[in-house]
């Protein structure tokens, strides 16, 4: 396995999603925390890794020009598992992984980019109305995908092996809470999330595990 | 190859991506229009497609239960590559793989979804408004491209071959238009866009091709 770096940020919801597919795949990878609140994330240097300056960003340390860097959360999951299929994330046929990647882009792409901070920013100064914003979409996303899993989980979002769906999912129920979305109304959602909680590597990557101490 | 229906909007950037895979791979598909406008996405009938409402959304006919239903262009291309690996979409080592799919996110996830219908709706009733947020969105989502590729493209965004990363830029270059958004700024993304229009692939499922006559 190539000698990997990963940037993030500790509350970052798609820095989870990265985090936890590498201890639970079992990838040795050095973490540097890039903030998304002092201006770092703003950097020359950051967007030299990122144009967009959001983590988290993969390096690869084996190789030494601009090709090293790897954005975006989905397009690293998906290349670990391809080149360390130990405890696959898109596993199963064709069908399955399909199912998998449409539950995760509830996530990836409906629902997480539109409750990002530099969004909630743009709409409103109001930090109520922020509030408001990020309820609603987290809402409307979890919610599909409460339905849509309906029909594929079992113990986990798509049958009893855990699976990049749940990668997503679960760090989006953390934002959730961190914006008092109420999951009452999801119980399948509640379920999957109370089995993923009991896993190592759901814990050893948790937010709380990377919160810098003042 | 399983026989095929798709749910399509003929203006949705996210259903021109899979009516173009489909084109470029020769793969048969039956079309059924759903409208973003009058009402229709928002359906029963169409939620239980898509708990959403939005589209794209593929159904198999081979299969008679609620799992015959995929939604999310990724999810649905990357599939159509997995069954039909004739003209790939994601090709190359892992490593290439990676970089397409993390352009093509910066579309998919950072992009569309941010300026989809829906949200300019949300953010504000001003019609001058709304479009001032369109364009900063696909802008930025838009420069950020522009900076990746110049460390990926030949003749397309990776490389000499086409790949899903084109076919989520140039169907975003198309909303760019309807927004005013000008890509005088962003020349590499000028001569991807030129070398697109001119495959038969782009224009046999360009959305003019789709547009209801009155």
């Amino acid at each position: 396995m190539q000698p990997l770096r990963l940037f993030h940020y500790w509350r970052s919801s798609s820095s989870w999603r990265v985090r936890w597919a590498l201890d639970y795949k079992k990838i040795a990878c050095e973490l540097q925390a890039v903030s998304l609140l002092n201006g770092e994330s703003e950097s020359d240097e950051h967007r030299a890794r990122n144009p967009l300056g959001y983590v988290p960003v993969l390096e690869r340390l084996d190789i030494h020009d601009s090709s090293r860097l790897l954005s975006q959360s989905t397009a690293i999951a998906e290349w670990l598992d391809e080149v360390h299929p130990t405890s696959p994330l898109f596993w199963g046929d064709a069908w399955t992984r399909a199912k998998i990647r449409s539950l995760a882009e509830i996530i990836s792409a409906d629902t997480q980019p539109i409750q990002n901070l530099n969004i909630l920013q743009r709409h409103s100064n109001d930090p109520a109305e922020q509030k408001k914003w990020a309820q609603e979409f987290i809402t409307q996303g979890l919610n599909a995908f409460e339905r849509a899993a309906a029909m594929t989980s079992g113990k986990f979002s798509v049958g009893d092996e855990l699976s990049w769906a749940d990668l997503c999912l679960i760090p989006q129920c953390y934002n959730a809470a961190r914006f008092d979305v109420q999951l009452d109304a999801m119980p399948l959602l509640r379920r999957i999330l109370d089995a993923c909680e009991l896993l190592e590597s759901c814990k050893s990557s948790h937010p709380s595990r990377y919160e810098p101490k003042p």
